[in-house]
């Protein structure tokens, strides 16, 4: 009974990854039906680089963290899966067919494991189904590639505000005063952003009213708020 | 003779997005024969929400505003396209046959626009063009992922080392210490992070030599390099 309840469980994780969202009842059964559930110890390897790449794989429980090993024997960690994520699927899709990198569970985990064989043959009997597939990747990418814009601005304003937060002085008659006869391209590269991002995040700091820009000098209005402009 | 060498440079750029890498010179060539090029001045409105999709684009130059707009009037910035990236692809693999968004240019923009049925009968008649654009969105989608997580990852970290620069007392013999005895979960809440990743922060501080921690009591080594930390 508990095993019925768990698999239901873990259909829904399966069926709620991209790669499976094409496919109909019919067509997840035969690809349900070629799947392994292997259950991984800390440390535990599961394939290693130049294997050849027969199977993809979706982490049910747990970390699996993907890794390369240099000549010098270094390991460099390319990717750490968890819950819901899938690996070892871009290769599928691939000329090559090994795998380009090794894999251990960082925790104990258990990992389902696919037949790509199965996978693709379906995907290669229906363009519809390959198209359904393009369709979400490239929604998908374009989420994320918003989802960075977002973050790389809010880590720039972060760089900003704390630069800010450095540079203000005390007027005698108690005001909070920034003097940014620096040129501000010299700024934006001392922390590491663009000029026009650094004028953009004045900009909006001004618009709040959490500062007042008046030609290189600016008035901190309301120090507080800078301080936590962005948390 | 300069608009030859603008083709060459425009061609470059096209056969730079994944989108065109799968196809060979033939089949690009069949695909830039449908190509039109667009100039727009700022403002101008390219295609609207609902239209029929049957053109999907490339940026060449300037900057192009992916918008949708609400039952009150209000407009919600989708994306923001640049030079070389690519809009309206996802739709082409869909059921759906009209736009979801409308868009116009932010500044005097160039757009390329590309026939989506001449592009999707050469998918159509190869799966290995299929597979092969597959395989790059996924290899894409997992380096994006990679991104968003070292960039959560330095975002985390600004908060944390914003949070502790603001904690630091002097003690009467110099030292810079911080009292954490507020519990760590409500810090991380207050700053808006797991309390993990508070963990992993301060663990990676430490390891840096930055801090020492000691229970409850953290002493700050080295304070111009903690209020650095990350930039």
């Amino acid at each position: 009974m508990q095993h019925a309840l768990a698999s239901a469980a873990l259909d829904a994780l399966i069926r709620s990854n991209y790669l499976f969202v094409p496919f109909d009842d019919a067509q997840f059964a035969q690809i349900r039906a070629g799947m392994r559930v292997l259950r991984l110890d800390e440390n535990q390897r599961l394939f290693d680089a130049g294997q050849p790449a027969e199977r993809f794989f979706l982490v049910a429980s747990g970390k699996i963290k993907l890794y390369r090993v240099s000549l010098d024997g270094n390991e460099k960690v390319v990717e750490i899966a968890g819950p819901g994520q899938t690996f070892a699927e871009a290769v599928m899709f691939m000329q090559r067919h090994d795998y380009p990198v090794s894999t251990s569970a960082l925790e104990p985990s258990e990992v389902c494991s696919f037949d790509s064989r199965v996978f693709l043959d379906l995907l290669r009997g229906s363009t519809r189904l390959c198209f359904s597939l393009l369709g979400d990747l490239s929604m998908r990418l374009h989420a994320r590639l918003n989802e960075i814009e977002h973050l790389t601005l809010q880590n720039a304003s972060f760089r900003v505000v704390h630069y800010l937060d450095e540079q203000i002085a005390q007027t005698p008659d108690g005001r909070h005063v920034i003097d940014l006869s620096t040129p501000k391209n010299v700024i934006a590269s001392r922390v590491s952003i663009k000029p026009e991002t650094f004028s953009r995040i004045l900009r909006a700091l001004a618009d709040e009213g959490i500062i007042r820009i008046d030609g290189k000098h600016i008035e901190v209005l309301d120090p507080a708020r800078l301080r936590h402009y962005g948390t």
